[in-house]
């Protein structure tokens, strides 16, 4: 029987949860890759709103979410809690599995969460234009359809090789009036640099970075915008959670496990942070596992070390400390190229580092597998990233089958998979491959990071 | 501001509305093209459920709605309505513009309203699989979403021309465990004896009805499903009418004008019979307009003959009284494929005769240039189907800035574009062709369809 919880758009949330205050220890500071040093917050506001720079060092528990975005947030907000009753039919388990469904929203991913609440802070500041960089395109089309509606311009830096292989997301932030670039390009002197060299250059996440920092930076009332991985992105996605959690009220359950995939850590941090509050608070009715789900590709939590690392391939970015498998490591081409990241946001690295967050690792086949299992059973094609969470929560599912336990899994669907159907169309011919974990190239790229590193006297 | 008008799950209808009872005048029959004498009603059970048969001349006014089909219905179901607050402001209309959001369904459109259904039906009876045929594979792919979770198999018979050029939509009906075809096939007889004479055939929708139906009449425990036209297909589809006029009370306000495009008629029908429904049993607070709006490329209320005509293309099915362009005339390759039809639902051409339903007709450029427009200022990018509605909500809501009046404008956005997005590249390009009203093809096609009458002693 179908179960889903609806909630009332009264309880849209009003604040946003800041994990920062309730960490286990404080976060590391991000330090400057030519001093050592810690970075001033102020240097950040070259690229950042300030409003953005205050909450990504705040130490306040909650942030009010202005109206403003909260009325965009109520386009799609609250999005559904739906209890896969059909997928545990299938399973023959005990286990009762939720998800949170976040392709609702009109570019179909968690990704707005945050692109709204950033279009916002720099419209409110003067900004006139965004810039960002996007690999396969869920992240530029999120900050396409936010910057629209704030009536700012946006850049989008795709990397080469999507924007002529995946070009039906550049249409969509094309629809949403942003300007959007096969990156290099030569609008930059990053890109003009490459492209002397080689004018074949298929491009790089590395590259797109580095050309959208360089645009922000030299022209007048422009920022930049990052989809991932810093405290204040993973925060504005606190909202899956928190409505998540008055959901779970509503079916009169609360989870055992709570499951999400990662790849910078936002949509895993979304839903789970809000959780963690919870047991932090000592308001959980019972004992939760957090539990994050990697390709083997690029398992930064999984088989990664927690080391200073830059945020980007090109190194342009302060280093942050978090779990990373080395910033020139480029992950294999798996399909969901939102996991396909060498390290992990820094509070999530530090939970996992405290034994607070667990992690494992899958392959795309089986990944692919669970994903058309799940589009069978409960109609719903997921996106390749979220198909990583729902491999992890069939195995928990027969897990507790075979124990016989009435466990309660709760993951993020954070995206509907309508703009992947060609990598489900590789599976179903078997033209997809396993992608073991490259523990060589990672151990090359661990070793230039270390060695950088006691260049300015960090390990 | 947004306005989101949810409806709780416990105001699901629980019956659908049957127009025929309240026609102005009882409902044609169809007619054997071989005597030219009524149907039996029986005769149908060579390719329908009973159930289906019963439905289609039931004089019954209110049909319940199975529970299965309910629970089903629930995955998505109710579907917002929203007030298109951004489109008014940006129009600076004082119209107040509404939309019943159909797309939020797991194949994207309002397709598996009927699907479902009949899927419940034929399950019910015993049938083990179902054949049917489709264009660009909006039909298709709801109805493979909906024989999958009953356990029914599906063989689609897909366009050839669409197979190859459209292949997202056919890798979603595998997904959900569809065998689809290329159409013509060298599964049928049909199929077989048009690739002896051309191998390269394109395909045509009428040789994949054609397949379809052979396919179903000659295999035990197999029937034949379509998506339009028939009565029953639009009383499925009443769900979204029944639920809008609850939604309406919650928003305080009614409509002056209920909009909706028109292929066959089903999500026009399904949005505006049960707003009829309220103007026949004198319910109505205000006199309503019923507005059908096609493509001039196949403008069948707006320029066609009402009169006896074939379903499909072929000329297999019985003959049905309707709007018609004739059933050979084949309508320019408009990207709204859900519109290609030569005729329009027998129910709604009566509406259409006595004047209760007016129709428009635009060109695909303007229909893009509103869709584009409507994808910018509410942030959801409907599909060419569509956006023929929005076309006309955007000119009735100009129409009222100028006169000043504070019209009321409600319209089904029957399915996303997700899947569409090479046409709003193409109509960015410019290199979309308006597609007038092809006059003389028409006309030939109808004057073959009148001398064939004429043989029959039909005019």
């Amino acid at each position: 029987m179908t179960k889903k919880y609806m909630l009332d758009e009264s309880l849209l949330p009003r604040q946003w949860y800041n994990i920062l205050p309730d960490l286990p220890e404080p976060l590391p500071p991000p330090i400057s890759p030519a001093t050592g040093k810690p970075v001033n917050p102020e240097e950040l506001e070259a690229i950042f709103p300030k409003e953005i720079v205050r909450q990504e060092v705040s130490q306040e528990k909650f942030i009010p979410i202005p109206e403003e975005v909260r009325d965009v947030y109520r386009i799609w907000r609250p999005t559904p809690l739906i209890r896969a009753t059909r997928l545990e039919k299938a399973l023959k388990t005990p286990a009762r599995i939720y998800f949170k469904f976040e392709g609702v929203s009109p570019p179909g991913s968690h990704k707005p969460n945050t692109a709204v609440a950033q279009a916002y802070y720099n419209m409110r500041e003067g900004v006139e234009r965004l810039t960002t960089e996007t690999g396969a395109g869920q992240w530029g089309s999120a900050l396409a359809f936010a910057t629209n509606l704030f009536n700012l311009k946006l850049t989008v830096y795709m990397v080469k090789a999507s924007y002529l292989q995946k070009p039906y997301r550049a249409i969509l932030m094309k629809i949403w009036g942003a300007e959007v670039l096969s990156s290099p390009s030569d609008r930059t002197k990053t890109g003009r640099e490459v492209l002397a060299k080689d004018p074949e250059n298929p491009g790089s996440l590395g590259i797109a970075i580095s050309e959208a920092i360089e645009d922000a930076v030299t022209h007048e009332n422009t920022k930049y915008s990052l989809g991932s991985v810093l405290n204040h992105v993973l925060m504005h996605q606190t909202v899956i959670g928190l409505e998540a959690i008055e959901q779970m009220k509503l079916a009169d359950d609360f989870p055992d496990y709570v499951v999400g995939c990662v790849g910078g850590g936002s949509n895993f941090g979304g839903l789970a942070y809000p959780f963690y509050m919870l047991v932090h608070d000592g308001k959980a009715p019972k004992k939760v596992s957090l539990v994050a789900i990697e390709p083997t590709a690029a398992p930064s939590l999984t088989k990664g070390e927690y080391i200073y690392d830059f945020g980007d391939t090109a190194g342009l970015t302060p280093l942050l400390k978090m779990y990373t498998l080395g910033h020139d490591f480029i992950p294999p081409p798996i399909h969901a190229g939102g996991l396909r990241y060498h390290g992990a946001a820094p509070t999530l690295s530090l939970l996992r580092k405290h034994d607070i967050v667990k992690s494992v690792a899958y392959d795309q086949v089986s990944v692919f597998q669970a994903a058309d299992f799940f589009a069978k059973t409960e109609g719903i094609v997921p996106a390749p990233e979220s198909a990583h969470a729902i491999k992890a929560v069939i195995d928990l599912a027969m897990e507790a089958r075979q124990k016989n336990e009435e466990k309660v899994i709760l993951f993020n669907l954070s995206g509907h998979g309508l703009l992947d159907l060609a990598a489900y169309a590789d599976y179903h011919q078997g033209k997809l491959p396993a992608y073991e974990y490259p523990a060589e190239k990672v151990q090359e790229s661990m070793q230039k990071l270390k060695a950088f590193l006691a260049t300015i006297g960090q390990s």
